[in-house]
């Protein structure tokens, strides 16, 4: 069971932090395509994907705004939050087996509206900055303490 | 069978457009949190959404930049761009059943860099505006028109 905390405005602090880490699996990047009707075989076709100049698949670029939003939606300030708006650069590929770390930092914080900004950087495992971004978001006033829903497993037919 | 064309820098001009329309369903809200983790009950558990502020489940707000970088990577311009970036808003909230109409217009070409500027805006089936947006992104040079990759039916267990 999984228990989701919000960190409410009062909170929150300049320079507070958080970290999401992911590996990239196929699986990953097979449902993006499902999900987002994004079906270029550059992301799902092996063979197609080596005669490109990345010479193996890549996973959607949008897919790393997916672990920054649920960083976000989660941790930082996490349940309550009302997500803005987002910046972001792509700034390099990413690839199935990847693991992404994507770091957090409160660098913004607007007492008058409960306005946070966040920074993101995500780098890979060869310590590659692949992602950066900042977050605009409503922090949660009040206190939120949640079970997670738990989601049934799903699969390819 | 679908087939992916891709516009290239020197086919596209100012002005261009192209439009992505998307219902989304209960099953899309659950495999995104499934794909990204984020399983905050607002999402997916409609008892605890009925005690927020909103009153039902709502999606997720990147789901919408879901939607966004279809369109750029299948549509406009397609095949062999180079996502390099993205701003948006997340206006108001996407309620499941809501029927998203995504409206893309090149607003900025550089022909040094092959770069072009995407305005979004999408509005929901209440004529009402639930996300704007700016991507940047590299145009391809060559001109590729290729079949879509057939993805598996997606089940939950």
């Amino acid at each position: 069971m999984q228990i989701l905390e919000n960190r409410t405005f009062d909170e929150l602090k300049l320079g507070d932090t958080t970290q999401l880490i992911r590996t990239v699996t196929e699986k990953d990047v097979l449902l993006f395509a499902y999900l987002s009707g994004d079906v270029n075989p550059i992301h799902v076709d092996e063979e197609y994907a080596k005669t490109t100049q990345f010479g193996q698949r890549i996973a959607h670029g949008m897919f790393t705004a997916l672990l920054l939003s649920t960083a976000v939606a989660t941790q930082l300030p996490g349940p309550g939050t009302i997500y803005r708006g987002q910046v972001m650069k792509f700034q390099k590929p990413v690839f199935i087996g990847d693991t992404i770390t994507a770091d957090l930092e409160v660098i913004e914080m607007k007492k008058r509206v409960n306005l946070v900004k966040i920074e993101c950087v995500m780098t890979n495992q060869r310590g590659e900055e692949i992602f950066s971004g900042v977050s605009t978001a409503i922090a949660p006033t009040e206190k939120i303490r949640i079970e997670a829903s738990a989601i049934p497993e799903v699969t390819f037919q």
